[in-house]
């Protein structure tokens, strides 16, 4: 769909380009644009290919199908489902820390997101595939495991299933199954057992076997973008590729600064109210700006793929096009670095423009209403810095051959630059700035390219990049969007250094009304249904007595009011002057009063508690180990109030802003 | 030093074989034997390489510097530094659970470790380098650790650092850093939170970085083991592939019964205290037996290497000995698959002997009192059976290619099975059935060997042997050694699935005296002195007074006893009958009484506590999670009993003996 915009085949409505053309005869790369079959939308409609009128008829209709598909998209994910836009990793690392956002996993999200992804993709957006794969993958988990009472029951043994499922994900997305365990492992999951890794493990394997026997590349390779560089890299080079990761981390750092400070201005201003036509107005200035210039007109994925690889006799894109030294084929296949052609420099001002116009784009895309993915811009953004950068090092080591940091290893005629793997670093330390993954984005890169020799510099740049990133600001921009959101995350990376108690975060503070609590065995119905409603908390923490305070359980708002409604249909005699107990045994009562009220049952006999001196360092360890939601705070056995997830995220938020640890109070109790 | 066994160079005693003949100038393979400077030993002293005489020489010779090498070890560690000896990965691993073992980690082991692992490798023992290397990297870590203070006193972050060499030192003992930080994640590692991730990444990025800056293999690569294959593999090869799987699932559930029982045995009987002797025996008998097969004579890593290589034109290996189908060097470098020569079934024969040996070597060898990886001697094994399974496949798809199986993609001549890569499978299998890793250990082999394409074999063949060998036995080699060697580990990977509540593990028990508890403020010096006396309790609960049980806080055995010296030497009045208070302030006491001593500084005031209704499954979990020691049971804020990890492992134990889980009590309290 994405070359429809160009022009049809005619043989088969449904083939691309390529496939169209792989019919025909001419099998090289330079006949490719006199297939028969093909034909741009100029040939069609006016009868000729060539010409200024051509140009804009193509013109047109490039921007008129990128404004259908577009306009396709966002009325489907308007319409059906809302959830179906954004990458949606910020909210599955949500959901996975144990929140729950109904029907962001159904069938409707499945459906609609994998219909729209196509046809955002191909609307020639800044967009990628991948986030939003992700996120399929997970629908279908969610999915599959309603099939399975075991894990349809159980919340954790599901997020489980979204681990390994996000894995599989990114599994089928890049063709790299352990960097898509490692991706689940590093990026989306928050909790991630061993077993689960073993699970991800089988999930991606089978994935990736799949993917393999569909054999969609049409190489019998898993590798998407698979490279083979003749020339190992040397130790000087590190200093371009550290370099670039500083680039990558800037970039990061800038992206996150701007996409949120935009996607703010689109909730709080009026703007937002109108995503149809925002999303047409991207495409549209989208497709406008990019068909001019090769780089942007073509599909992304196809650019990064051009831009990886390494020039060879065989290439004839115009990245290619050095000035030959030496006449006859043995130049050509020895590929030394050459001076560069005409053809070149044009290409570096294109990809300058594209490299301008992409990070631009993709400032304003993503966060938009339709699906989109991160993944693959970033790379593309990375790939054409890495490539300038590149050809620019292999120009300067040919004029500068005897320089002291060249003559050793870099002779006249040698091939000692090979510029395909420096868009290859920086693809990779660019989609480190803005994610701020390591280890499994090393994996992904590499598995995608298959270039194992060349973790050192990967990891040199991912490293260099994430901390680049990191001193501008932590978060990575999946996080960055879970606190625009509001989302109830808590980070399990960043370090509680400050060294409050539990005491200072706990409620009810010092000005507040008394906590809510229930007593053991002396409420009556009524009051308590007065508690129920007067209050909107979740839950209340169930108590001795008035007198002696001793905390026994937990006793969740939803449980109470079934129970009492449950209690008021079905059992007789239960009246408002009941007495209600959560012990073992009925209270001794008067013999005239009505039948009480059992509750044992729904009460939680095993809370989790903390003391009020205990340092909230250990209390956010815990939250963040046991994905807790609540914990109640106690002083020698006694209730003295309760944590909740949100408190802990307002006292990070207010420690953020004072920016200096609040000095521990004095202990005075 | 291996190969100091069998001649010596000399132009330079410390070069070896291949280093020796380098200098000279015949640099094929085949005129390896003939290079001047070599010498085997019966050159050397009996002035003839040929003969039964000269061939009973070297045999001497080579004993006779086996024994040496590994009697010098076996002393050396005797002596100095018994930790030194066997992989040190079961130690590691509870020292990261929580566990500490005084000088298991310092200078000395470190010293004698390095020396005697050279010794013990180059003794020919079965056994590897690699597993030792992780306890040398931890040892360095360790002592790294001493010169940091944040680092030195706080032994979380010290476990961080040691997870993070752990990475470092599989990085540096196969050249694969990312496999070196997952084998931490997956493996030794108890608690790996991200950051510890990328530390490990780093520390792996930096031991990778000058392990190719020192370039140990001659090469510039990084890749120990560096294989190419020049066919694909196909669907059908999953089944062979599988079978492997199986194999070294048998094999490695085998080697975890045979070598516990015999390690059992050691332990329980006379015979394991003469360890000299045991390794002397032992070194004999590898040396006698092993001398006459090359494939056992031969350093195991380079039988590996050789097992791995695909039969290619320049190939002189006995094991590409076939008989060639057309003369001339086009079918040579076609490298067709061809009918096996004399050559091949000698050295299957051969292969055969060399299976046996190692398996039965290995299982005696694992355990003795010298530095002993297993890591080598289980991919030799796995290599041997993959290299056998390989060449029958070839051979039957020689002879049987019109089978349906092969007719697809199999034609006459055509080069359609890679034996090296049966080889490398079988060795990922073996290795997979001992040590039960999955992802680490497909990245660790195909970052060794350079195989990316062969992920998919790798994987089903390890989730094979995984699977297998969990049916017989759920424990790896090491947790196994953790078990006989009665280390208080808590196993992160197995499941707690019985339904007990914490009431019926925590101590005391019905039957036991109660609970030696510590009043807040009435008790004396001489009272709490008898506490300390009577008891052996590494710590105790303080609570509000004899009356109200409830619970305020933790104190230490090690902190009162330290608390009660200072008192009675420095502060004046402390007398026997002085007054005990842990509280905020002193308690009012008759105007004659002796000067209090005040403890509130040595009490915990946020011990960990859970009711006696919670499920054990939570209470494993969170001992799991927070690495804890000990934890508290009160019921409705009243103190109850304590559980400590030896309660649980204790408990079990019971579960595992009794099969069945235990029914839960009726609540009645």
């Amino acid at each position: 769909m994405n070359d429809l915009k160009e022009g049809v085949c005619l043989s088969a409505m449904w083939f691309n380009h390529e496939q169209c053309c792989w019919t025909s005869n001419e099998t090289t790369f330079a006949e490719r644009d006199k297939c028969p079959q093909w034909k741009s939308w100029a040939e069609l409609i006016l009868g000729q290919a060539e010409g200024p009128g051509s140009y804009i008829m193509n013109y047109f209709m490039y921007i008129y199908w990128a404004l259908s598909f577009a306009f396709l998209a966002v009325c489907l994910v308007k319409v059906f489902a809302p959830y179906a836009c954004g990458s949606g990793i910020p909210e599955i690392k949500t959901i996975l820390s144990g929140f729950i956002i109904r029907g962001y996993l159904g069938k409707w999200t499945l459906m609609i997101k994998t219909i729209t992804l196509v046809l955002a993709v191909a609307s020639g957006l800044s967009l990628g595939k991948e986030g939003p794969l992700v996120h399929v993958a997970c629908c279908c988990g969610n999915i599959f495991s309603y099939l399975f009472p075991k894990y349809s029951k159980n919340e954790a043994k599901k997020r489980e299933v979204l681990s390994a499922a996000s894995a599989a994900g990114v599994s089928v997305a890049f063709g790299a199954p352990i960097g898509g365990v490692l991706f689940s492992l590093e990026e989306v999951s928050y909790y991630f057992p061993l077993k689960t890794l073993w699970r991800s493990f089988f999930a991606a394997l089978v994935a990736a076997f799949v993917l393999r026997s569909i054999n969609p590349f049409g190489n019998s390779r898993l590798v998407l973008f698979y490279v083979e560089y003749h020339t190992p890299w040397y130790l000087f080079e590190l200093i371009p590729f550290i370099l670039l990761g500083v680039f990558g981390g800037l970039w990061g750092a800038f992206f996150i600064r701007a996409n949120i400070s935009w996607c703010r201005r689109r909730k709080s201003t009026r703007f937002g109210k109108y995503p149809v036509l925002e999303v047409i107005l991207v495409a549209a200035i989208t497709a406008v700006v990019a068909f001019p210039n090769p780089y942007t007109r073509q599909n992304t994925s196809e650019l990064i793929k051009e831009l990886f690889t390494d020039c060879g006799p065989l290439e004839s894109s115009q990245l290619c096009q050095y000035r030959s030294q030496m006449n006859g084929s043995k130049a050509f296949s020895d590929n030394p670095n050459r001076p560069s052609g005409p053809g070149v420099y044009a290409a570096i001002w294109q990809l300058c423009l594209a490299l301008i116009f992409k990070i631009i784009m993709t400032i304003f895309t993503f966060g938009l209403k339709v699906p989109s993915g991160l993944f693959i811009p970033s790379m593309a953004i990375g790939a054409i810095a890495g490539r300038i950068v590149g050809i620019a090092m292999e120009q300067l080591a040919y004029y500068h051959h005897d320089w002291f940091l060249f003559k050793e290893w870099c002779e006249v005629g040698a091939d000692c630059i090979t510029p395909g793997l420096y868009a290859m670093v920086g693809a990779a330390a660019c989609l480190g700035g803005v994610t701020r993954m390591t280890v499994s984005l090393v994996v992904i890169v590499f598995e995608l390219t298959g270039g194992l020799e060349y973790i050192v510099p990967l990891m040199a740049a991912v490293m260099t990049s994430k901390w680049v990133g990191d001193a501008f600001g932590r978060e990575g921009i999946y996080e960055a969007h879970i606190r625009l959101n509001g989302y109830p995350f808590l980070d399990a990376k960043e370090e509680f250094t400050h060294t409050t108690l539990a005491r200072e975060v706990m409620r009810p503070r010092r000005s507040d009304p008394p906590l809510a609590v229930l007593t053991q065995d002396d409420l009556t119905v009524e009051e308590l249904q007065g508690v129920i409603n007067e209050t909107s908390y979740n839950g209340f923490p169930v108590i001795v007595s008035k007198e002696s305070q001793r905390l026994v359980g937990f006793a969740l708002r939803r449980d109470i009011t079934i129970a009492l409604e449950n209690a008021r249909r079905k059992q007789e005699g239960i009246l408002l002057n009941s007495r209600v107990y959560f012990t073992q045994h009925a209270p001794t009562l008067p013999a005239d009063s009505p039948r009480p009220l059992k509750l044992r049952s729904i009460l939680d006999m095993s809370p989790f508690t903390v003391t009020d001196h205990t340092p909230m360092e250990i209390v956010v360890d815990i939250f963040r180990k046991l994905g807790l939601r609540q914990c109640l705070v106690t002083h020698n056995g006694i209730m003295l109030g309760i944590i909740t997830k949100k408190n802990i995220l307002e006292h990070l938020e207010e420690l953020k802003q004072h920016k200096e640890p609040l000095s521990p109070q004095i202990d005075s109790m």
